[in-house]
C-alpha cells in the first residue's frame, strides 16, 4: 500500500479538474496546438501547487511516486476534461516518455531532457509510426534508417501521425541500424528534421497535434542513441503495454464525462409527455453504459494490478484494450444519442468526446490487429 | 416509366460529380458556410449546362422531372460528395422546401419563393425545432406563437438547429396561432427575425450551417401565411417522411464513397507481411458494407415505389430511417477502421464522412423514437 | 404476370396452415421422423384437395406454376408452422431435387423418381457432406468415389448431416470419379448403402431427420447417374442458390410465427404494474423484428425477381443468405426474450422455433464463408 | 486468507469432473429427470471421498467452508459439466435452498431438512414463479395465499417453473398471508400439493426438471414457516443475489466448455486449403470468446470479493447478470459457429450448451427488467 490516501487524492484531483480544467475548455482549442499549450501554461503551476503534479514519476524525479493501481484512479479523474491528463503532466506521449528516459536514459540524457519534461518546461514526442509502406501497425516495416557516421549518426526517414510533435523540443525517434532498430533522441530544430505540417485527424485535442515529420541527412552525435543499438522494438514493446493501459485510463475518464452530461439532461428533458429519464430505452442505454464502464474499470485495474505484482500483461493488456476502446465509444455514442441534436453540437462537449474516443479504436493497435494476435495466442499457433 | 434514361443520367451524374465536386472538396469548407456557397456557386452552371439540375421538380418548374424511383438513383450518386447534392440543388433544406411551395404555395408565392429558389439564385431554411422545453422530436411541444394584427400577424418563438439559415434569404417558420400550427414565410433580413449565432454541430458540411434564431415581434402580413391556418402540423408530417427518405438515398451515396476509398486502401497496404484485403477480417468487413448498402437500397427504393404509387409509407419510410440511418454509421465506421490511423485523418475523407453521417441517426427522429413509435403500432396501442 | 391470383393463393395458404398444421404440431415430434411422416399423411391429401400442393413444379408435373416471386409468397406463409412446406410438399431436400430431376434426369429417371416424389409417395436425400476431413463447407474435399465397373459403378463413401434419409426413397450422391465429381441416383435399399443412423441435431423437426450414410462397394447400374458424369460440381452450385434462396422463404414464416406469439404475450401479460406492451423496450424489440422481417423480404423478393428474369444471383443470393439466416436468428431471440420463462418452455412453440433457426446460420455455407467469399469477390480478389 | 489451498483443489475438481462427471454425460438424460438424479447417485459418493463434496457450506454443516471468492473458482470448474455442480452438491436450487435453512431456519427445521440436502440424501426446490397473471419477474403479483387455521396454515395456489421439482422431498414456497409474503416448508408429498406435470423447457439437464404445482387446502402446521411471517419479500431478496452470481460462476464453466471444444475443432480441421485455426475470423471468434470470458470473471470475483466483505452487491450483482449471462451466450454462439455442422450435432456437448445457456438471459431476471431498474437507479428516480 501507498503512503498516498488515494481516495482522497482522486477526490482533490476531480476537484481540480472541474474548477479549472472544464472551465478552460472550449471548441476553440479544436485543432490548435498553440491555444493548448497556453491552457497547459496556466493549468500546470495550480497542479503542482495543489500537489497533484506527475503522479506517475517517482518521488526522486519529483512525482507522486504512485503505483499502477494508484494511477488507475487518478488517470481516470483527470480524464474527464482533455485538459487534466496534460494539466498534471501524466498526458501521452510524455508520459511514456519519460518512463523511456528513466528506464534506458543514460545520467546526461535524464538531465538534458528527462528533467525539463518532468518539469512541464518542455513536450516531446514519439517518432514511430511511418506512411505506407512503411511501419504501421506492423514495426518490422521500418523504413527508416540510421546510418553511423564518424562517432555520430545519419538519420533518414519519413514519419507522420506523431502525436505530440508541433511544439515538442525533442523527439524519440525509431530507425533502422545495421545491428537493428535503435531508439534515438534528436532535438526538434535539428536542421535535418523538418516537420512538414500537423495532420489534421479526427481527434480535436491531441496536445502537440498530429505531425508529419522528415529527417533528411539528419546528423546526431553518439550520444544521441536512448538505451542499447538495436534494441529499439525491444524497447517499443515495453513501452506500448503500460502506454495502453495508461490511455484506458485516462480515456475512461472522457467517456464518463459524456455519460454524465447526458444523465443531467434526460432527467431536464421531456419529449411526448414523458421526462426521457422515464422511458425505459433510455434507461437501458444508461444501464449499458454503466456495465460498458464497470467491466472496463475491472480490466484494467486487473492489469494494474498485475504491472504492480511485475507480472506479464502481455494477453491482459491486449484483451483490455480491444474492450474499453470499443466500450467507450459505445457509452460515447450512447450518451450522444440521448442528448439528441444536443449532443451533436458543440455547446455541450459529446460530439467532441466522440471525436477523442474513435481513433483509441486504432492507435496503439487496431483491434483487428490484437483480435487476430490474440486469437492465435490462445489457439497456440505462434 | 419515365422520358429519360436513367442509367444513363445515372452515369453522367456519376461523372460529374467524380470531375466537378469530388475535385472542389476541401478539409477548408468545414463550418464554412460562405465558402460552401462560393463552391455551389461554380458547380451550379456546370450541372445545369450538363442537364443534370433540379432532378426532382417537374419539367414545368425546370426540374427534370424524374419520379422518386429514378431520383433515388440520382441522389445516391450525387451523394457521394458532400457538394454533390446541392450542386443540383436536390439538397435539404431547399428540396423539401420547393416542395412545400409548389404544394401548399400561391401564385405569388411561388413567383417570389420557389422560382429563384428553383434557380438557386437564393437558399433557404426551414424553422421548427426549438430548444428546450419547446418542440424537439414531439412537435406538440411547440412554444412559437403568431398572433394577428391587423391584416398581419406578430411572430415571437426561439429556434435552433435550423439548416440551412446562414444565408438562407428567408425561411418557413412554424409557429402556433390559436387556430392551431401554423406554417409562415418570413424573409430572413425581417427586422424582427435574428439569426442569434451558427451552432457549430458534428457535421462539417451542412449548406447554410445551422443557425440559433429568434423572432421577437417580428411582424409578416397576411400573405405570409403558406397553405392554411392550422394545418402545419399536418404539411410538416407530409413534408417529413419524403424528407427522411430523400436523406436516406443521398446518404447512401457519402457511405459508399467510404467504402470505396477503404477497399482501394486495403488493396495497396500491406501489414505483416500481408496485404490488408488478404485478411479474412477484412473480407468480412467489405462484405457486411455490401450487405449493409444492399438492403438500404433495396428498403429504400421500396418506398419510392410506393410513393410512385400513391401509397402510404408512414410504416415503411420509418422502418427504413431507423436501418438506413444505422447502417450507414456501420459502413462508415468499418470503412474508417480498415484505414487504419490514415482513415483518421483529414487527408482522405472518410474521418469527415463519419461526422457528415453520424447525426442523421438523430435528425428526421431518432432512431429511439421511431422504434418506440413503430412498436406502438405494430402491437396496434395507438 | 402469373394466371393465379397470388394474394389469394396466400390466403389459403394461411388458412390451410392455420387449420390444419398448426393444429397437428406437438413437442412428441421432437425428433421423431415416423411421427412427422405420419403427420404429413394425414396433411397431404387436404393441401392437395384445397389446390395448394407442389407450388413449385410446372403445371405438367403436376405442380401449380408459381414463379420464384411467387413461390416467395407461398412458402413464407407455408414456413409458419414446420409442417406447412412439407405438407405442400415444397421442404428441402424433396424441393431441391425435384428441380435436379427435372433439370437434369432423363424421362426414365423421372418417371422412376420424379413422379412418385411430387406424388407425395416417396421421399428423398441429398448425400453430400461428409466427415472431416471430407467434404464439408468446400466440396473439392470430395472423398466418397465411385469406380466404373462393367456397365455400371461401384460407390465407396462416407456420408452425414444427410437431412431427410430416415425414411427416404432414393438419394441422390456426389462422389468423385476419374472424369470429376459425379451425382448419382441410388435406392436407399441398395445392399451396399447403410443408414448407420439418424444424428440428433439441435433442430427439432426435420423431415427424414439428419442420416450419416455409408456405402460400401455400393453397386449402381449405368442409368444410375444423374447428368453428365463429370459435372456434379456445376449441378450443385446451379442447385445451391435457389435451395438457400427457398430456405430463406420458409424460414421467414417460422420467425414471423414466433414475432406473433410474442406480440400476443406481451399485449396480454403485465409486470410492475404496465402492461409489457407498453414498456419501450418491448418496443423497441418489436420494432427491430419488423424491420429486420421487411429487409429479409426486400431481399429475398430482388433475388426472386432476378431469378425470374433469368439474371444470376450468385452475389445477391449469398449476401441474402448471410442476412436473413441472421435476422431470423435476431427475431425468434427477441421473441423468446420478450415471452419470458414462458418463451423457453415447449407450451408455445417459440423454444423449438429458436432450435430450428440456429442451424440456418451454418447449413448451406455458414456466415463466415460467405461473408470471405463476398469480401474477396467485392474486392475482386478471385 | 482461506485454510485452503484453493489453486490446488480448483485443480482437484477439474480433474474430477474430467474423469468422472464428462466421462458419464449423455445426451439420453435430456429432459429425464430419473436418469440424472441415478448419475448424481454415482457421482456424489466420489466427490465426497475426495474431499471436493459440499464448497459452499460451513464446516460445521459438513461443508468446505470456502469463502464467495474461492467459490467462484470452484463453482466455475465444477460447471464444465451440467452433472458437476449437482456432483458436489452446490447446484440450484439446493444450493441457495441450504442457505435459506441456514439464515432463516429454525434448529428442528435443519435438523429435518438442511442435515438430509447437505448430505445429498434428498433434493428441494424454492416455489416463487407463478403463471399469470401472477408473480412472475414482479414478486409484488403474488397470488398464492396462505391464511390461518388454527395451529397450522391453509395454502392455495399455482406455481410453475419450479426448478428441481420432480423427485425433490420439500419445497421452500412463498405465498401471501394477512402480514405480507412468507416463506414456508411444505413436504412435497402433501396431499395438498400436486406436481401437476414436468414443463419441458428449452434446457435439457435441469436436476429434477421445471415442475408445474398447484396447492390446493393444502394443510402445513405452524413450524412449516420458515423465518419470519410477513418476511418472505425481504428473505426472497438476500436469496437471489448470491444465487444469480453462483449461476454465474457455475455457467461460465459451461460457456468455457463449449470454447474448448471449438478451439479443438478448428485446430484439426481444414477447409479451402487452410485449417479453420489458420484464418482471421476464426481467431477473432476465439479472442472475443476470451475477452467475453475474462471480463465476465472479473465482475463476478468482485462480487465475490465484495460479498466477502459484507458490502452490497445488489447493483454489482445485477449489472454482473446482464453482462455475463448475454457475455455467456455470445461464447456459447460463436463455438457453435465455429464446429459447423458438427456443433449442430449432439455428438458434441456444444448444442446442449447452447439450450442450457439461453434461458440464463431470463431466468434470475431478465435482462431487460435489470436495465430498466438499473437505469433508473443510475438516474437516481427511485
Amino acid at each position: 500500500m501507498s503512503h498516498i490516501d488515494i481516495a482522497q487524492l482522486r477526490e482533490r484531483v476531480r476537484a481540480f479538474v472541474q474548477a479549472h480544467c472544464v472551465a478552460l475548455e472550449s471548441p476553440s482549442h479544436v485543432h490548435d496546438p498553440a491555444a493548448l499549450d497556453a491552457a497547459l501554461a496556466q493549468l500546470r503551476p495550480i497542479a503542482r501547487s495543489q500537489g497533484l503534479y506527475l503522479p506517475q514519476l517517482p518521488v526522486a524525479q519529483g512525482g507522486l511516486g504512485l503505483s499502477w493501481t494508484e494511477r488507475a484512479e487518478v488517470f481516470e479523474e483527470a480524464g474527464r476534461s482533455y485538459l487534466g491528463p496534460a494539466a498534471l503532466n501524466c498526458a501521452a506521449p510524455d508520459q511514456p516518455n519519460m518512463i523511456s528516459l528513466l528506464r534506458q536514459g543514460n545520467a546526461a540524457q535524464q538531465a538534458r531532457y528527462l528533467k525539463p519534461l518532468a518539469d512541464g518546461a518542455i513536450r516531446s514526442c514519439f517518432a514511430m509510426t511511418e506512411p505506407a509502406p512503411g511501419a504501421g501497425s506492423d514495426p518490422s516495416m521500418l523504413r527508416s534508417t540510421a546510418r553511423r557516421q564518424g562517432d555520430g549518426w545519419m538519420i533518414d526517414g519519413h514519419k507522420w501521425f506523431i502525436t505530440g510533435a508541433v511544439g515538442a523540443a525533442f523527439c524519440i525517434v525509431l530507425a533502422q541500424t545495421e545491428e537493428g532498430p535503435t531508439q534515438f533522441i534528436v532535438d526538434m530544430d535539428n536542421p535535418g528534421l523538418q516537420l512538414v505540417r500537423a495532420i489534421r485527424a479526427i481527434d480535436p485535442f491531441a496536445i502537440g497535434g498530429h505531425g508529419e515529420l522528415r529527417f533528411t541527412a539528419c546528423h546526431v552525435t553518439g550520444d544521441a542513441v536512448l538505451g542499447e543499438v538495436g534494441q529499439g522494438f525491444a524497447y517499443a514493446q515495453q513501452r506500448l503495454e503500460p502506454a495502453r493501459l495508461a490511455h484506458c485510463m485516462r480515456l475512461m475518464g472522457r467517456a464518463r464525462r459524456a455519460l454524465e452530461i447526458a444523465q443531467g439532461y434526460v432527467c431536464e428533458r421531456s419529449s411526448f409527455g414523458e421526462r426521457l429519464a422515464d422511458l425505459q430505452q433510455i434507461q437501458a442505454m444508461v444501464a449499458d453504459c454503466h456495465i460498458d464502464l464497470h467491466a472496463s474499470r475491472l480490466m484494467t485495474q486487473d492489469c494494474a494490478r498485475r504491472m504492480d505484482a511485475g507480472l506479464s500483461v502481455k494477453t491482459e493488456s491486449a484483451m483490455t484494450k480491444v474492450f474499453v476502446s470499443e466500450a467507450l465509444n459505445r457509452i460515447a455514442d450512447r450518451a450522444a444519442q440521448m442528448c439528441g441534436a444536443y449532443g451533436m453540437s458543440e455547446d455541450e462537449p459529446i460530439a467532441l468526446i466522440l471525436r477523442e474516443l474513435r481513433p483509441f479504436r486504432i492507435y496503439d493497435g487496431a483491434s483487428e490487429l490484437h483480435r487476430a494476435t490474440l486469437g492465435r495466442r490462445f489457439l497456440q499457433l505462434n
